[in-house]
């Protein structure tokens, strides 16, 4: 964080590795460059293995690495600002929405979700899976939940599962007279489905974002998104969820 | 996330176990007891250790678990809904603010921030420290950087550091004409003097809230607030920043 008159607390050996990694990155290496082996690295910097890799860990929680399985650790290109949501609201499936739907089909939500959207136990709702790419990459898995109370059973589409399904429960959801929404982030660990879908590994650390959309004075859909941690900086902007153009915030660099 | 026909991707070991150990936790543990160790755990599961870790793992990331030195590993109460701000915004240090002003004192920003305030290199700004308590626990540790192009140096007052500075600050700020905000939500670590302030150790995951405040047509403050990622659950309300009432969306599990 620069310097600074206020910091009075020591910082592990770790983190002060980190500090100087985080350096080099910036100057020896380009984005998507594999960087030397462990044994190498902790030689150069004359560390033991074990604070070496507590420093990478705490490089690749900060974004500015990437651990893929058979290629080995890369320098990350900055995250992403992803848009979530505007201020005022729009239904899912809005012109302008950046999800595309994959998926629909009868699911019985989890307890936390039923009871948001006030269902029975083993009450089926409609399950939409949706995906979101921004840049060329896979960046947020979604799956939103719609009871019957807003959405009826669709007796009259011929599809009974698959994005055309998906977007015709999406097309009678607008239907309803939006009246608010709220929103909820959280730390999360990628679930096997969504970290296929973001090309993470099971357990990833991601974003959870959990969305109520209000109508007719209830929750009428619960939206829960997973957004990769990695790469993804969430924005929430005053106008329509207006990204933030300036760079990430080196948090701790 | 509840019985569905659309799973079709097989979980690893570990995963199926995270469920297992969800579902006892549920049932068996209450809020604040501590687990039998690891051993235990691994024989009455009939899993390897490191299984078992993994396992935990996740569950510490999904805020179910905490694991503290000297304690061992406990269950976690719910995450806590924090409010993060309103939509239409209002300076920090306003009616209602939940942060506490604690030190203020002249400090140079890092790269990012310089850049989003427009500042020069290695020109110094006011930097305002403050903390928020949420039920008797600290949540969130803040740095709010003030260009003198917002607030000029403060020659009236007597206070060169500490709390009193900080509100004269902030006053001061209050003074602009609040134009907009955006916020940026991301994945970081804990430094060493966050992790201090939050009862952490250095480099736990924490959710990084960037805000810039716009006033007279350019950034007038930003504020880097680093949140506990493992007690909270950031919200963002339609009006004035409502918290969610209901439970924690225990994701996946």
């Amino acid at each position: 964080m620069g310097t600074t008159q206020l910091e009075t607390v020591p910082e592990p050996k770790y983190w002060h590795l980190k500090t100087v990694l985080s350096q080099a990155l910036d100057s020896e290496f380009a984005v998507g460059e594999i960087l030397p082996n462990e044994r190498d690295l902790a030689a150069r910097f004359g560390v033991a293995r074990a604070t070496l890799r507590q420093a990478l860990e705490q490089l690749e929680l900060e974004g500015r690495l990437q651990r893929r399985r058979g290629v080995g650790t890369t320098v990350a290109p900055p995250r992403m600002g992803v848009a979530v949501g505007s201020a005022q609201g729009t239904w899912p499936g809005a012109v302008g929405d950046a999800w595309q739907p994959a998926d629909c089909g009868p699911a019985v939500p989890s307890a936390d979700v039923a009871r948001m959207l006030e269902t029975l136990p083993e009450e089926q709702v409609h399950m939409v899976r949706r995906t979101r790419v921004s840049h060329g990459q896979p960046v947020a898995a979604e799956l939103l939940y719609v009871p019957t109370s807003s959405v009826p059973e669709l007796t009259g589409i011929d599809a009974p599962s698959g994005a055309a399904r998906a977007r015709a429960v999406l097309r009678e959801l607008a239907g309803l007279g939006l009246e608010g929404q709220d929103r909820a982030v959280e730390l999360g660990s990628a679930r096997a489905d969504d970290a296929k879908a973001l090309d993470r590994l099971p357990g990833a650390p991601v974003l959870v974002v959990t969305t109520r959309f209000f109508a007719e004075g209830r929750t009428a859909a619960v939206s829960v998104a997973t957004y990769r941690a990695d790469t993804c900086r969430l924005t929430f902007g005053d106008s329509g969820g207006v990204e933030i153009h300036h760079g990430p915030e080196r948090h701790a660099s």
